[in-house]
C-alpha cells in the first residue's frame, strides 16, 4: 500500500462532468489499495472570472480581500469532488485552509507555506476517508485566508505530501508528463520518463509550464517524488525526483523555448564599479523582470552590457536604458524586440564540456546567429531572432539524440 | 451615531455595479455618522447555480458537503463589497463565519447560531473599519461550516445586531417595505410604517416573503429593530418592532394569500382518540407539510377531518388519507386542488371579535364560499375556490379600510 497525494489542475476539472471523471481516477486508486489524499485547483477558469469582477469593482484590489474572493474557487471544487467520491461509495470529506491548518506568513496574494498541520489530515486517512484539500489557500496566524499565487495549488499538494510523507505527490493534468520539448513545434518530441527536480526546475521556469516553478523547489527541498500524470490516469507519466539518470541516459534531457523575449544592450559602458548595477537598479525598481544578464570582459576600458526582459517591457526598458546611459557616460543603446530564447538543459552536461560545442556549431550550420549566451550547471541558453526559432529548435532536438533514443532507461 | 447592521440580499447584489450601488448605499449611512456592519448574501442566483452543480454530481448530495459548497457564495459577495467600500475610501474588511465565529449547532444545511462572539467585529468597528460579514453561515464546535438554509442571511444580520446591540437590522431588498397586501393584485395596496414581531411573522409566514421567518422569530426574541427598506436607501421602509401601532392604527395591517393549495377532507371519520393521529401521521411521515387543520365537533359520533398541503403533494396526500380512512373505518374522502388561502393579520384583532364577522360578511356578499377556517391570536385565514382570490383579496383589503387609511401613525 503507498499513500499517493493526487493534485488535480482547473483544466482537469473544467465542467462537473470532468469532476466526476477525476473522482473515478482517484476511486482507481484507492480500489488498488492505496491511501489518497487529494488536493484540487478552481474549476477550469474560475479564477480568472473572480479576478474580472475584482477588476470590474477595484482597479487595485485591496491583497485581502482578492485571497478572500479568489479563494472561494478551490472550495466549490472540493466540495464537489467530495460529493462525486461519495457518490462513488468512498467517504470522502473537503477541507478548506483553516480546517487542515495550512499555516503561512501574512504577505497576501503570494503567502508561503510555514507549516502544513497533520492531525486532522491524518485522522481522515485513518478513518479511511479521502481528504480533499482546497489548494492555493491557507490561514496566517490571525486566521486571515491567505493565497499563493498562480499554480500555488501544486504548492499545496507537495507541502502536503511532505508532511503527510506521501510515496508520491501526483500532479494530473491535461499533457502525459514532460516533454523533452513542445511537441507542437517539434512532432518527434517524446516523453521523459523521469526528470531530476534541477531539470525540472529550469525547464519549467523556461517555459513548459507544466509545474509551479516554487512547488518544483519545494519538492526538492523535501526530496518529495513528484509525478506528472495525464489526469485520465492512464500511463506512467514523468517522475521528478533526485535520482540522477542512469549512466545511459542522454546528456541533454530536454530543450524549453520562449518566444516572448527583447533584447536591450547599452554599449561603450565605461569599466567602473558600479555601472551595472546602475542600470539594472532602474530596470528592476520599475518591476521589469530582467531574465539573461551578460557581460563580457573589458577592452579598452569600456563593456557592452546586455541583458533580456519580456517582451511587453521592451519600450519601458529601453527607456530606462537610455537614461542610464546618459548617466553613466555609455554609447548607443541597442536593442530588439524580435528575439527568442532557447534553453538546452541535462544534468549530464556536468561532465560534458561538449554540449556547448555541440550546440553552437548546429546553430551555425544552420546559419543562426546567436546574440546572446547564458550558463549554468545544468543549462545552455542562447537568445536569437524568432524568425529562426523553430529552425533551431528542431535542429538541436536531433542533434541531442532527443529524437530517437528511448529516454532515459526506466 | 447609531449603529446599525445592513443585510442585502442576493437580487441586491446581482451584479457587479449592483455591489457598487449598495456600497454607496452603506457609504452614505458612514457618512451621515453611523456605525455600521455588513452582511451579505450570495449574488444573484448563485446559490441556485451551485446546488445545480451539486445535483448534476449526486442525486442526493452530503449535507455537510453542500454547506463547503454553497458557503463559498457569500464569501465571494464579502470580497467585492470590501474592494468597493475602500474604493470609495472606506476601510472594510470581509469576515467569515471562522472569523467572526459564528457559532452553531452542527445540523447541516439547517443549522441554528448557538452564539455570535463580538471581540473581532468590536475591533474592526472601534478601528473605524466596515466589516463585511458573509451570510448565511457559520462553524460548529469542530470548526466544520454550516449553512442556515433558504434566507439564512437574514437570520445572520439579525443575529449580529443582536449581538452588537445594533439600533436597527436593516434588511436591504428589492421592495422598499412590508404592504398591506401584494400590489401586484391590489393596486390600492400601501406600504406599513409599522408592523409588530407578531404581524410580521404571520405576514412572512403567508407568502409576503419580504424577509425570512427565522430571523423574524430571532429578532422579536432577541427584541432587535428590524427595518425593510428598499436597497436604493431611500424611504423610510417597514419598522418591524415590539412596539404596538397606536390606537388609531387599524385593527388589520394586512392581508397575506397563497395560490399553492390543496384541501383534502375525510369524512365519516369515527370519533375515537388517535383517528386524527392515524390520518396526520402517514401524511407527516411521508414528509409533505400540513398547514391548516380543521376538525368540528363530532356530531353521531363521527365527524369531518380536514386539511390542507401544498398542492404539488395533493394527489400522494390524497392516495394517503384514503389508505388511512379505510384503516379507521371512516367514510368518504373529498377533497380539492384549486383552493387558495387568504389571512388576515393584526395585533388589533385581539380585542376586536368583529373581525371574523366583516370578513365573512365581505365574503358572503361577494358570493364567495367558504371552505374551511383556522384561527390564531391575530389572524383569521380562510380557505376558497382559487377563482375567487383576486375579488376576495380586493374585498377584504377594502373593508378593513387599508386602501384610503394612512396606515399607522408614524
Amino acid at each position: 500500500m503507498a499513500r499517493y497525494v493526487m493534485k488535480f489542475g482547473g483544466s482537469s476539472l473544467a465542467t462537473v462532468e470532468h469532476i466526476r471523471a477525476a473522482a473515478e481516477v482517484i476511486a482507481r486508486q484507492r480500489r488498488a489499495g492505496h491511501e489518497v489524499a487529494v488536493v484540487l485547483s478552481a474549476m477550469g477558469d474560475t479564477t480568472d472570472e473572480l479576478l474580472a469582477k475584482a477588476m470590474a469593482v477595484s482597479g487595485r484590489p485591496n491583497p485581502r480581500e482578492l485571497d478572500m474572493l479568489l479563494s472561494s474557487g478551490e472550495q466549490v471544487s472540493v466540495a464537489l469532488m467530495a460529493m462525486a467520491l461519495r457518490e462513488l461509495g468512498f467517504p470522502a470529506r473537503s477541507l478548506l485552509g483553516h480546517q487542515v491548518r495550512i499555516l503561512t506568513d501574512s504577505v497576501h496574494c503570494k503567502a508561503r507555506i510555514e507549516k502544513v498541520e497533520t492531525e486532522r489530515l491524518e485522522a481522515e486517512l485513518h478513518a479511511g476517508v479521502i481528504p480533499v484539500v482546497a489548494g492555493f489557500q491557507g490561514i496566517d496566524s490571525l486566521d486571515e485566508v491567505t493565497t499563493f499565487g498562480r499554480g500555488g495549488s501544486d504548492t499545496t499538494g507537495v507541502a502536503l505530501a511532505a508532511a503527510l510523507k506521501a510515496d508520491e505527490c501526483q500532479i494530473l493534468t491535461d499533457v502525459d508528463g514532460v516533454y523533452t520539448t513542445d511537441p507542437r513545434m517539434v512532432p518527434q518530441a517524446r516523453r521523459l520518463a523521469r526528470v531530476t527536480f534541477e531539470e525540472m526546475l529550469e525547464l519549467a521556469s523556461l517555459g513548459s509550464r507544466v509545474l509551479q516553478i516554487r512547488s518544483v523547489q519545494f519538492a526538492g527541498k523535501y526530496n518529495v517524488p513528484v509525478r506528472v500524470l495525464h489526469n485520465s490516469g492512464v500511463g506512467e507519466g514523468t517522475l521528478i525526483s533526485y535520482e540522477e539518470p542512469d549512466v545511459e541516459a542522454p546528456v541533454v534531457s530536454g530543450i524549453a523555448f520562449s518566444r516572448n523575449e527583447a533584447q536591450v544592450t547599452i554599449t561603450g559602458v565605461p569599466d567602473r564599479p558600479g555601472n551595472g548595477y546602475a542600470v539594472l537598479r532602474s530596470v528592476s525598481e520599475s518591476h521589469i523582470v530582467v531574465d539573461m544578464i551578460v557581460m563580457n570582459a573589458p577592452r579598452a576600458g569600456i563593456v557592452d552590457f546586455s541583458f533580456s526582459v519580456p517582451r511587453e517591457e521592451y519600450d519601458q526598458a529601453m527607456e530606462l536604458a537610455r537614461t542610464a546611459a546618459v548617466e553613466i557616460g555609455a554609447g548607443d543603446v541597442l536593442g530588439s524586440a524580435s528575439v527568442a530564447k532557447i534553453s538546452v538543459v541535462g544534468v549530464g552536461m556536468r561532465s560534458h564540456a561538449g554540449v556547448a560545442t555541440t550546440m553552437f556549431e548546429v546553430l551555425a550550420r544552420e546559419g543562426v546567429n546567436v546574440r546572446m549566451v547564458s550558463t549554468s550547471e545544468i543549462k545552455i541558453s542562447v537568445l536569437i531572432e524568432e524568425k529562426y526559432l523553430e529552425l533551431a529548435v528542431r535542429s538541436l532536438h536531433e542533434a541531442f539524440g532527443l529524437d530517437q533514443a528511448p529516454v532515459a532507461a526506466n
